[in-house]
């Protein structure tokens, strides 16, 4: 299934570059290596935005939400309504993403990708809502594409809401990488272990159900949900203009996922904001061969763990455009050199 | 020895206030603990801000250096004139703690405290140079206490600078915790594998010189060093105070640890910002009882890795005082509650 054109995510080689950020990394006044992991994240900062200098611009916080048919099967500790009402909470500015979007200057934009609720309009809701059928996937992926084309800046970090999603997830991991579904199963918003047992039940059920829902687009479908769908356009684009893409939690990154396996690159652009709770998520990281920020046992989504890393994304940045080197700021070097 | 009165610092105990953060916390439009260690962070921030509420004011980083005899017995891979290039370094805005903290808007001391170089005064910086003797360890710590009660707002960050001062932390870990010197010795700034057995080698030496030195403040004053017994100083004044301490590296902590050992309740104003590459620093956390918030493989100082979790913080303070509750954003609760 491929009703359309998707966009081109060129590798991002370029061997002068990457040498010169070493370089630069190795000479500011610190020892080799001292700033650890942010220094890895300088160095894809500074290769995926072409630049020596990098800096973020215009973040853009992109929650997508919708509700699942599954949700009706008990793999939620919540109900369905609650994506509805906290679609609201974000807009209204009690969430956690909304509080740490407003700490962090985020621009918030959520996308209700198909919520059983009709919103009233207002600024930084977009309304795609896509009917609940499998040929519609692909218009849900060309939203999330068109979405990121009228956003602006160079980062991108991703959030969702929708309670069942964490099945949705489950699904495509398991599929796409070849996980146990049981690997793939977590307590979500708080399953007790007998729920979880449950849910694990059900979506080898429904796995079963589309055994032939292999390729990348065709899991989407068969899987959902549509807030997945959507971001998996919204990466896609973001990677082939060359944004920093921050991924969130163990939904979020399985959009990543769907868009790696259709665009290898697109890992590349991306930064793994943290490692949840989720015991999905450290397996779907790993297949990424992204290695996670933060380890703060969050398991709440919404892009709340993409804005609580987004300051270390800053950090890398001025330390590589505000940092003395050695020689400029008249440092000895060590005693061996 | 001990000089002077060193403050007094309460037993935080304040069972109502608990429960209520904790219901604050339950209560919020999130699963039961979605927040992670975050949720750990906002309660320890309202308990030692006295607040349901709780906000950070004018937060201080206070970088403290010195100088080691130590140093020329080849247990650092710097030489001892970078502690005095860096402290032009932090002054002149180049330095990692430099810019980080001008990306949080963290206001900047740094304290001489015995620089073997005599600096040009200027804003920012506060000389309190301390003879090298014994006896004037205490006026190291005096200094400290002078030095943050003179500072505004609720939060200190710690930070320091001083070629050979992870020789002194190891020590000090070594003698106060009861660990073997081995363990508690690491890389520093760099060192290979035969560097750190020579400085394992010189440490258990100096130990063995100072074999009596068993007390808190004797142990300090044996092993040094100046920015270290300064930090501690500020560490007990701030802990009186009620400020919100945020523990950098090992150096940093290892200050943390003997203040502790002085007065047991300061660690419950402490907040791990992180925990470093150099393998002391996991130890002297875990006898401290603290969680550290960042995993980056840090192994600088200067504050930086306090700078660096510094905006997690916030984000706890804003999650406590501007997420909404379940009630207030009329979202459902978990199907069975």
């Amino acid at each position: 299934m491929s009703l359309f054109p998707l966009p081109s995510v060129d590798d991002l080689h370029d061997a002068s570059l990457a040498s010169r950020l070493h370089q630069a990394i190795d000479n500011k006044t610190k020892p080799l290596g001292a700033l650890g992991k942010l220094e890895a994240l300088a160095l894809r900062l500074g290769m995926v935005l072409g630049s020596e200098r990098p800096a973020l611009t215009q973040p853009q916080m992109l929650v997508c939400a919708a509700d699942h048919g599954l949700a009706a099967r008990g793999v939620s500790a919540f109900p369905s309504d609650v994506t509805w009402q906290m679609v609201e909470n974000f807009l209204s500015g009690g969430a956690a993403v909304s509080v740490l979007a407003r700490q962090h200057s985020l621009a918030l934009t959520v996308v209700d990708c198909g919520v059983r609720r009709d919103f009233t309009p207002r600024d930084g809701l977009v309304v795609r809502k896509v009917a609940m059928s499998a040929a519609q996937c692909a218009a849900a992926v060309a939203n999330g594409m068109e979405i990121v084309r009228a956003l602006p800046g160079n980062a991108l970090l991703l959030g969702e809401m929708g309670i069942g999603n964490s099945s949705v997830a489950a699904m495509l991991l398991a599929r796409l990488v070849g996980h146990d579904i049981e690997a793939c199963t977590g307590a979500g918003t708080g399953l007790d272990a007998a729920g979880r047992a449950r849910k694990a039940h059900v979506l080898r059920e429904v796995l079963g159900l589309h055994a032939g829902a292999i390729a990348p687009l065709d899991a989407l479908a068969a899987f959902g949900g549509f807030e997945v769908a959507t971001l998996v356009g919204a990466v896609l684009q973001a990677a082939e203009e060359r944004r920093v893409i921050v991924l969130d939690g163990f939904i979020a990154s399985a959009a990543v996922l769907v868009a790696q396996a259709l665009r290898p690159h697109v890992v590349q652009r991306c930064v793994a904001a943290h490692v949840s709770a989720e015991p999905g998520h450290a397996l779907l990281l790993a297949h990424l061969g992204l290695d996670p920020l933060l380890h703060l046992g969050l398991r709440l989504g919404e892009g709340s763990g993409a804005a609580l890393a987004w300051p270390l994304l800053e950090s890398a940045c001025v330390i590589l455009r505000d940092m003395a080197s050695f020689e400029a700021a008249g440092v000895s070097r060590k005693d061996a050199e």
